[in-house]
């Protein structure tokens, strides 16, 4: 595993400019000298978003990033399909674990967020969705959509006394488990049983499961609130679905994309009426 | 179930005042006439807080609340243990699915935030924490700690679409899991295969499984951040575990709280040291 630092880096606080990418680089708040994303299979630790890729977007507080790879050298369009690997496999890690990113902008045309020269740590982000597309020249690019963590995070737990009040500080979020109305109704009609494996959860406070929305409800998915588009899931399975781990094919079939193997048939139930169109969409989405 | 009403009750905004507790419940915002818990196996939806409990805590932003049974109709002692039953396993379940609270605070002396006279709405809480532990009069009571909404809920994603941005402001959250540098540590070492299960999820980002404080880390149980006090689970056996379903016994055996039978042994590794002192917090803490 590479030695990463997560998080802020001492001695540079957010609006601290860098001349060039190497003295950004001997910073350590990134430390590429080329590349965009600074990660790997163990997670991604910093980004600069300079315009390089002609799809990325720069909201401020949230920005819609292209993955690397696949680009030719000198002319800088697509060739080839990015693979989820290097720093790409590096952002859907951080995601995962609820890492942060440092973002640093560079000088560029074309984004009011960028600074006049030079190059300027903005602070520390969080990846809250990632998703394969065509890009504009036709081949599939990653993208990753990124929040600022003041606007992400929760707040932390009530005040700890003093021995857990500097670990507090170093917790990150690796997932919020929201639920709808909707999502309850649908989770009662299966009485808590996982779609996938049939398992409830039995707690003394009564059974537990959770509800996966199958087309997402955020950006850019924009899928909706309906029972026709929500799966009640065990947490394990919950996890395996919206990471893509696993898909459900048109027969109901459930197949691990790793593998390719079936690994069950999705349990449907007369009174939840599923619509497919959603279960295709999840599909495409996660396809390798 | 039965058919209550989670949230704010139209036309009684916080701040709304009841002369009494028939006044109070015909407007629908607290409909038990004498019972503190407005709640049962499906949920909790409101409470009031009046000093009728000794061992009750009101920070304003945080109330410890104690559950209801187990007391004598007149002196209002505890005569008998309390059970997670009722309007106690209703405040359990909506901490378990993320259900909000309507508090009702109450006229009477000791209390800096109760109302001068008659009642008044507060606002919605919701239920982080519950526990058992021995009262004032030596029987068990159930505590529940609850706290505003506005000061635990995290933001909402970035603005969706127009057709779920309805069903966006019915959102709950049921789970946060949060993550330590000490806590990835030790999932590290177990190559985040589950303690319990020995499952670990693979997902395209990489391998997924959640830590677990054995000890609490939050207000009452204040449990450190130390590897010897994390365990390495699936989401599954993650729920399990933090809801008392199981619970570990001095031999390392998993066993279910509710049956009492034995479910498993807990996978240990030598680089990975666990303090028994933490897992019998724990097993007292979710003893039934």
């Amino acid at each position: 595993m590479a030695n990463r630092t997560y998080g802020e880096i001492p001695g540079y606080p957010v609006g601290s400019t860098f001349v060039n990418r190497t003295d950004l680089a001997a910073s350590g708040v990134h430390r590429p000298l080329q590349a965009g994303i600074s990660g790997g299979k163990d997670g991604a630790d910093s980004i600069v978003v300079s315009g390089g890729y002609i799809d990325d977007e720069d909201h401020g507080d949230e920005i819609i990033y292209t993955g690397q790879g696949g680009n030719h050298p000198v002319t800088k369009r697509q060739i080839a399909d990015q693979t989820l690997t290097r720093g790409n496999v590096g952002l859907a890690r951080s995601q995962l674990e609820g890492l942060p990113i440092r973002v640093i902008r560079g000088a560029h045309r074309g984004s009011i967020h960028a600074p006049a020269e030079g190059l300027r740590y903005d602070g520390l982000f969080r990846v809250v969705d990632h998703w394969p597309q065509p890009g504009l020249d036709g081949y599939r690019i990653y993208r990753f959509r990124l929040v600022t963590l003041e606007s992400s995070d929760p707040p932390p737990p009530p005040p700890p006394s003093a021995p857990t009040q500097a670990s507090r500080a170093e917790a990150v979020i690796q997932r919020i488990i929201r639920s709808t109305q909707v999502a309850k109704s649908v989770k009662e009609l299966h009485e808590y049983k996982c779609q996938i494996c049939g398992v409830c959860l039995m707690t003394p406070a009564g059974p537990y499961a959770e509800s996966a929305h199958i087309r997402g409800l955020g950006r850019p998915h924009n899928g909706p609130d309906v029972s026709e588009n929500v799966l009640c899931l065990c947490p394990n399975h919950h996890v395996l679905f919206d990471t893509g781990a696993l898909v459900i094919d048109a027969e109901g079939t459930v197949r691990d994309t790793l593998t390719g193997d079936a690994v069950g048939q999705l349990h449907l139930d007369v009174s939840h009426k599923v619509d497919w169109a959603y279960v295709d969409y999840h599909h495409e989405t996660h396809i390798r």
